[in-house]
């Protein structure tokens, strides 16, 4: 859908962030001697926070970043590919534990100072795809290279079906100095995390406390992150920090600073999220559905999530047909309590084709196909009923997306 | 995915039920000269009963169908494919009124007694697709034809993208007598009637009253129809009739005669439920989730459901790779409350391939792979929490499912 270049460095490339080193390697849990390994080391007095998945059967990662989190501050990130090591039990947390210990080795701390991150195939251990040796050595390589520039090559071993490594970026001017913030991610399923591993690793290099890394976390992630997914719809693996490592030693002082950082993250993080939008799989479209005008929150979501997961929308949307007959229907079934159908209004980009529940009487109709044949296609829905807004981006529904999924291996 | 005659003729053929006389013609909604209108005159002293989409934007036709059934007992169904007659509003629901003046007239009974039905493209009103004479017309000529042996050529003439006709019949030996339950359908979205329109009538000529009818009905559809549904999950044309004309003067007597007639209506509307999805837009498999074990019917049901709605889950059956960690990851998400990931197993077919949460040690893959290749497969899920049983019938998702609804016009 895109060049790898135009995604894989925004403007400026990926800013180092001070005290975050990073290296990348291959344990050959990828095939054909890919990176497959991501290291990140965090320098003392990190503060670190986390949002795990809410999926039934966790992998056996994420248990065990959870319990080193709730031990202490983290002093090391561990991702790979290739083994989400998921569906393991007993066996895959010791997995999980093994490389955390081969990372504290490598970054020089404790093993409980490593929060382990896998996204791949699920019910095979890690040890199914290569030796514990193998992995064991490429973690230690890691420990080599690591170096404050190496966000890309870290962004490109965490891949799976994406087809581009995923980081964004910025630098905030803040009373005291300048900061900045990077992250990267993958991800490359339709638009909910339930339908491919999503991971996130975002950090600082400004003064932030723990409590305050984890609220602006959550908002970040609400914006950007939730806005592709279902609150609680998620795989077994799906994982974002955020990390503030204060190694600049700029502490945000009063309002206006702690809102441009915040705006920083935020930012970032709506870059990666999109960034997994565009990238989904088979996608030829990016689609925003924006509802307005509901009488809460919740139901402007369920709106926008509703039409958003339709198949038929996606598919319409890939064929380049204006089908607003079909967001209709999709609206209709949003379990929004009495809609009134005479009510909603849609929009097509700028161009409104359904006023108070009905077509607009001769609306241009190649005109429309023209717009939802854009590379980005904007659909507003008004539903009359209030002032509550929300909105969700997702992609088309091609072939492709049918071929990469029918031909993954299990 | 089967051939016309495969399931157009079921055993003995479409048995004809008395009180109820057929006809098909075309009025040009559809290309081609196709027969795109169907009548259906119904005996005096029938009684009907109707269960109508939920969808807040209902069609013209739904609107008008639920005034007349309100008034008295239904004398007529008229159903036209090509125009759904939906977003149409005021002028819409005129346009049904006068097609429904044109079926009394055409079967010597009162307007209001006829019931109307539409299906076809969203937002386009009738005489937008074909003069209203030319519609008058065709219902005239249906009411010339009406004879109780066509049933078939009715089926046909309610087809949309449907690749079939699709009728389904029972012949019932009650203590007084013998009766006949035939029914026919159209739909052939993927699994929710919320992505095609879905249209049903049934009818049998026992002798049955009104609150027994109404209950039947409602008991079938919760049985066959909501099986490929979620409850309220509807398009903007969905409905489903039952009547029973009473033409025979047999009236069940005792359990046992009503037990049989139940199931005969019961078996009939499974045997639509299931023509829909194995007709399902591009599908090549029929697929049985059967979830065992919750702890209530809705749970079981919620988690049949996010399984078979899955589209990776349905890719990878489109792709015959036996992918158990899809569906297992579906399950976790299904929002089952405090779910234990441990205490659930998966099979397919009748092979064991997720034990206690974790793949069965050495599980034959290649077996796996043969029994998910199959043209029906069936994924049992049990979640060890409880006693409570359900089961979705759903299809695989093609590169024919986006092709069918990448170019199904506006």
């Amino acid at each position: 859908m895109a060049s790898d270049s135009q995604y894989a460095a925004p403007e400026g490339g990926a800013r180092p962030v001070q005290g975050v080193e990073l290296a990348a390697a291959s344990a050959g849990l990828k095939s054909g001697g890919q990176l497959d390994v991501a290291l990140l080391r965090l320098s003392p007095g990190s503060r670190t926070a986390a949002v795990f998945t809410r999926n039934a059967f966790t992998a056996a990662p994420i248990h065990v970043a959870r319990r080193h989190l709730a031990r202490g501050e983290a002093r090391a990130l561990l991702v790979n590919a290739g083994c989400a090591n998921a569906a393991t039990g007993a066996a895959g947390e010791d997995d999980a534990e093994a490389t955390c210990a081969a990372a504290g080795r490598a970054c020089g701390v404790e093993a409980e100072a490593v929060l382990p991150f896998s996204t791949g195939v699920i019910g095979q251990r890690l040890v199914d795809r290569a030796p514990m040796t193998a992995i064991e050595a490429a973690i230690a390589s890691c420990g080599k290279g690591l170096a404050p520039g190496r966000w890309l090559e870290a962004a490109r071993a965490i891949m799976t079906t994406d087809t581009w490594p995923k980081v964004a970026s910025r630098e905030v001017s803040l009373s005291q100095g300048t900061v900045n913030v990077t992250g990267m991610a993958k991800g490359s399923g339709m638009i909910r995390p339930d339908m491919a591993t999503m991971l996130g690793f975002v950090a600082t290099d400004a003064v932030v406390d723990s409590v305050e890394v984890d609220r602006m976390l959550r908002d970040a992630v609400d914006a950007s992150f939730h806005c592709i997914t279902v609150d609680g719809d998620t795989s077994t693996n799906d994982a974002v920090t955020f990390t503030a490592t204060g190694a600049t030693g700029v502490t945000p002082d009063g309002e206006a600073d702690r809102g441009a950082l915040d705006e920083a993250v935020r930012g970032v993080c709506v870059d990666l999220a999109q960034a997994i939008v565009r990238d989904a799989e088979g996608a030829t479209r990016f689609i925003e559905v924006s509802v307005e005008q509901g009488r809460g929150v919740d139901e402007s979501r369920a709106v926008a999530l509703t039409v958003a997961h339709s198949p038929l929308v996606k598919t319409a949307l890939f064929g380049g047909d204006p089908n607003w007959g079909r967001i209709l229907a999709a609206v209709g079934r949003a379990d929004v309590p009495a809609l009134d159908g005479t009510g909603v209004d849609i929009d097509l980009g700028t161009m409104p084709v359904v006023e108070s529940g009905q077509p607009v009487p001769g609306f241009d109709e190649a005109r429309a196909a023209a717009i939802v044949a854009e590379p980005s296609v904007r659909i507003t829905i008004r539903l009359g009923r209030g002032e509550a807004n929300a909105h969700m981006w997702t992609s088309d529904l091609s072939y492709d997306y049918v071929h990469i999924n029918a031909d993954y291996h299990t």
